[in-house]
């Protein structure tokens, strides 16, 4: 596989770009491997994931930015993103008592499935540390008190440790604590989520047992960016599976899991391969 | 296809009534063609259906009901409906102005797949008068006031038609009016409504707008029995369907009436069959 | 809406393909309402589809194509079509005895959800003349014998009548026979049928009996453009329902229609939206 | 949790088999907390599931086969299955190069999911063996030769491996080598297989690359019971998803290994708790 920049942008909607964005790569002899773009005709903004080959593109891989900007971000008031394929992104998951997600997780990257760094597993509890032990990865625990008077302190120590491994976005894999403020601002859209509900159905807590007493004849699970309003950020990606009256609140758990891993997964694979644009508080995801 | 006797039960849950009530059964020489239960054992209730053949059934049809009330009602404090499979219910029609549920409900009917009548149409505008000419049924229209000032005279005058045409349930296909108190006494779980999103997300007007509005990833249609509060009757049916960024306010709509008329017409089949057990604000699906 | 031009081609890849025909759009005063593309990388195959609006277009509407041809089409070795949103396809609908799939077709025809004309129903059977009928469409029968001596005749006579009527393309709506290569010549990805499984599982007779023998927990509906082998042509929507061991094969039946319904409504709204792309035995569905 | 038995069963249908069993549970002091039958009405064959509470049964576990046997099963020409709860069926996964499915059951069975154990891990490569040590799971490997000439000896090998591990089940969980029949015999409907296709399209070897090829729009993963003949026994569980023209083989099989260990998951909780009935070649699956 060869080198390749990846380009995600939106800007206001005007004829040309694509005509122009495309022309400026092939004319530095960028083989252009991937493009997609999509307009938002209500809302009248342009967004376009464009990656192309480096090994005979004639700008200077690090220049590459800069001339983008200046050729093009400002005169098309423009929100750029440039990737590299060979930077791994840096990961960090977060933690409580359940599993599941995080064995999902581990398993993926593993087998090599998601090209990616995992410096360290973070949690408020020792109950997975086992599991970070199967996996050789450096397993942190602060534990928040339940008056959440250290919440503060410990979020702290966690952005300094997150800081030193140069993490690029987090997972929470059924982290039962709400992120604060400070955080989501170090991490904007760079933190994921997975909610087991179908949202906007079921927010905060418990929404098997809401499911259940609601009687609802299918339970889902949603992925989203976290936000400060809790259970609200943009949504990545959700999936739904059919019960019945048979159903307690315990067999929607066990069904629920499932979800929950593959919906998170889904979303931490679209993040990693850099195809989620997010403008206000929806996700734009390139196929 | 033999007469049958179908009786839908409930009770707290004791050990023994299906040994009795299908020894009862096949006692008197009835042939059980169906039957299935359900323990609900979180709050302790037994609910069965059950259908046998009535023509070597020892007991005169007429008295049956008389027999099972002597003989099991009340010792287990059971709330039973008995139904005759030769007896078609009749089935209203409410409609507003979009005709895609109510195609679907007339070409079954007309291609013979519900064993039922329906006597009559009932709308509050002129707009599918067309609909119900194509399928010679007769179409009442009342309109109701924007100010709402005789929508109980509307509903009375509604209510007396129900009466005349012996209607045993309703069926709301995008009844874009809220139905009052005295209709939902009247017809206690015999109000179909589709409500078209996933409940309980998205409850009340514009739900697709609300969807969009979200950014969320899929779409669903919600069947319901009409209970006094807003979208909260027992669900009775529901399903989904994936969308995406790339789906407009105005694609949602027309993916999600494909998904209203199944929703709607497979809760219509399952009532029409006798399958649905309602219990509290839920309802108990046989299959 | 404005008049648009649809443009949709495929040709072998070629470095700035897009860049040139948007440009050439733009430079021409045509805005682009609508631009997907798609690379088959291990086909190396460009495919494309382009919507602009005519109102400002600089080259005159009947030129256009030629224009294309001449700039473009031999350049790039470019298989093209050219089509113009007001211009109303023209459809036939065939059909045997079953209503199911008819009337889906014809409530969205007479809603006004497909911007389509319907000049003949043709079958072999009286049995759905009624339908017709209802909705004031010609319904024309040629009875095939069941040694289908005839059959040539019968389709000569049909072919005569489609050519009359100026029919672009056929659905054939649950119709039972085979379509001989003489119509498929003169319709090659232009006959859509509905095929009641989950296709290349159950080709041929009575895959719902099929599918209940094998014990399946899943049946499925594909509707595909008919080509010379039975069952076999290019995929253009699928989808499935799940199914349980209490299902007989006449439930089968009943469950299948609604899935076979909505497939073909689907397939159906993307050809008349010019949204299929058809290359050797796959289609490429825009979305 | 209290001690219970279950009986799976089925024979031919006749009047009164419930009645006549619940009374036997019932009459002897046992609590029945689930009952599911099913009448397969086109055969003419009655199943069911029963469990009930043995703490305050009358007859003694031991005795309970030989009681039913006595009084009903050779009267009512039955098959009878019993089982406890308490008693833990013995698993063995049998793997090749693959992680993912032996992730998915281990991270299940280390949280506690399914009351089983998991004596051996057997494989004819030694790739997975780090997957083993990391659960502390012996692992055996036997190498088969590209010429199958040792294949009897290593299937003997194994067999008397099973045999010393008193296994009760085989879960293959991507293993890529065909079962003898000496192996099904010993193990019928006890040997459970994920194949990564919707069967019965794509049997046989590389069934993503089948699918890819014939362009279908949804792929699938099914699990099933091995018999002699090559993926053609009775289906435990189907899923699928769906996929469009721009997966590439690669893709299919990304998204394909997702399905394949849910399917073979779901399929592997059903056998655990005995809630399978295996009826010709089909499967009877109580919920």
């Amino acid at each position: 596989m060869k080198p390749t920049a990846i380009l995600l942008l939106h800007c206001p909607d005007r004829e040309g770009i694509i005509s122009e964005l495309t022309k400026f790569v092939t004319d530095n002899r960028g083989n252009i491997v991937y493009l997609d773009q999509y307009v938002d005709r209500v809302e009248g903004v342009f967004f376009m994931r464009m990656e192309w080959e480096l090994d005979r593109f004639l700008i200077p891989k690090d220049k590459i930015e800069e001339y983008i900007n200046t050729l093009y971000a400002s005169r098309y008031d423009m929100e750029c993103c440039l990737y590299f394929n060979d930077v791994k992104p840096r990961m960090a998951i977060f933690v409580s008592k359940m599993s599941h997600c995080l064995y999902d997780i581990l398993a993926r990257y593993k087998a090599g499935e998601w090209d990616v760094d995992i410096p360290c597993i973070v949690s408020n509890h020792e109950d997975l540390r086992y599991v970070a032990e199967q996996f050789d990865i450096p397993y942190y625990v602060w534990s928040i008190k339940k008056d959440h008077s250290n919440k503060r302190e410990v979020e702290e120590a966690e952005m300094e440790l997150l800081r030193r491994e140069n993490v690029n976005f987090i997972v929470l894999a059924r982290y039962m604590q709400i992120i604060s403020d400070d955080m989501i601002r170090e991490y904007p859209n760079h933190i994921i989520n997975i909610h087991h509900s179908f949202l906007p159905a079921f927010i905060g807590a418990k929404p098997y047992h809401q499911a259940w007493t609601r009687g609802v004849k299918i339970i889902g699970a949603t992925s989203h960016y976290v936000t400060s309003e809790l259970d609200a950020g943009p949504i990545i990606e959700q999936d739904v599976v059919r019960i019945t009256h048979k159903d307690t609140p315990d067999s929607l758990v066990r069904k629920g899991r499932d979800l929950e891993k593959i919906v998170l997964s889904r979303a931490v694979t679209k993040h990693i391969e850099r195809k989620i644009l997010t403008y206000r508080n929806k996700t734009i995801i390139f196929s």
